[in-house]
């Protein structure tokens, strides 16, 4: 899918090992940029996980973890990649993103077929409601003075009700939900959910919070793969305990589907 | 703590290696076993945790994360682990379960000090609503016919409302939830909870499934180390998608502390 900004920024070219331990290299491009110019941690981990992808027969990211070691600059970048267990329905595998010299990124992910997948079916979980699109307020791409590339490649509405993070408005609740997309017309694929785990700003936000939440591991369960069209996204922390939050994400596709589970933990920096 | 089970079965001694990769032999114990006669994931994953901990410079798991590759006999067994980064308060490290000659478990973490955490507190979760542990249902240590050893390390109490699966009576509803605390006296610790969050049968057991659920990946996040005394735990599935399940994971202390949070992602086996 030449063309698009995901797939341009997410290839990775084998340059050493074979079968069971690949050496990949990359780029982090600073298209992916967040606060100080530091590409995004869900852009790293779906990069990583496209060096994982090339390197085992199943097709789908089903759950993929990753651990956040440094916060790197744009630039060049190495993945190795090892099998642990190669199955007839599941393989699985680590990985290990360096740059600059420091180990960025560990992952531990599980492979598998999502359209292969037969049994019962019960759902209980509902989507979120939302107001359309258009009813929807648009995501700047500025966080408190500063340009982010990130949020240029996003189409985002932004629930009102959940809004007041981008308005100097804390809401007092935290939470955010709404709708998102590509800028670029790129539907979603179980790769780029990965990243869309991580793309919208923290919940703490609305708490009032200004500094920096850096992750500490997420860990993204993809159950389907997601229809084409505007996805709906929610992110809610229920327990924020002493200056340490879980983040709760869903990503529902345009049939009403849970295409994305995922959670991340994360803290809050002191001013 | 000598004397206590937990204690005694997740014994780990360092046979080789020094710094940043070691290797420790251990004893799968049958003391945890649940049906078939295989030792439980949660207690593979609580006994691998012990040796990270070990480890690594910080006392507390804050994030694990267990890939299921293979369902051992009790036995023998050892233990890789490979720091990954140590930091000032944070350390992340890999480790790999090997028995009866197959990788059996691959795990990332990321341990912390829970006692050094400092900042803001915003909590909306609240515990499930029990009653007392004395009108609650005691789990037999049987299922379907099989002899649980697993089942008699604990002292369970389901809520009535969700008790149907261990009386032929599924309720229709995926989530179990009751109380719950070691069966010899002792008090769930960090280590414990890892343990605790896949101690109850799957949810899918209320749906009238009968068959294997099988464990592809648990991630637990624990969250403050629990006060003693009994845990309230609950365990709720909202999406079954084609046979796919994710079960959702709380465990609350005696003082009302949401103490661990963890999730995992599971399929029913055809039966």
């Amino acid at each position: 899918m030449a063309g698009y900004a995901f797939d341009e920024d997410t290839e990775v070219t084998l340059v050493g090992g074979a079968g069971p331990r690949r050496l990949y290299s990359c780029h982090l491009s600073d298209r992916w940029a967040i606060v100080g110019g530091r590409p995004n941690g869900g852009y790293l981990m779906a990069l990583t996980a496209r060096a994982l992808a090339a390197s085992l027969p199943h097709p789908d990211p089903l759950a993929v973890t990753a651990h956040f070691l440094a916060s790197p600059q744009s630039g060049p970048a190495r993945i190795e990649v090892e099998q642990a267990r190669v199955g007839r329905s599941i393989s699985t595998a680590t990985a290990r993103l360096e740059a600059g010299g420091r180990d960025v990124l560990r992952v531990l992910a599980s492979f598998g077929d999502l359209a292969a997948r037969t049994g019962r079916t019960h759902v209980t979980a509902r989507p979120p409601e939302l107001p359309p699109p258009d009813e929807c307020a648009s995501r700047g791409p500025t966080v408190g003075g500063w340009e982010m590339g990130f949020a240029k490649r996003f189409d985002t509405r932004i629930d009102p009700a959940t809004a007041g993070m981008f308005q100097g408005q804390p809401t007092g609740r935290s939470e955010v939900r709404g709708w998102i997309r590509f800028a670029d017309g790129r539907d979603a694929d179980p790769l780029a959910l990965i990243m869309f785990a991580d793309s919208l700003p923290p919940t703490a936000y609305n708490l009032g919070v200004r500094t920096w939440v850096p992750t500490l591991e997420l860990t993204a369960y993809v159950r389907a793969r997601p229809a084409p069209g505007w996805l709906r996204i929610s992110m809610v922390t229920r327990n924020l305990l002493d200056g340490q939050l879980e983040e709760d994400i869903e990503v529902w596709d345009s049939r009403d589907r849970l295409v994305l589970q995922a959670r991340q933990l994360a803290w809050i920096l002191p001013g």
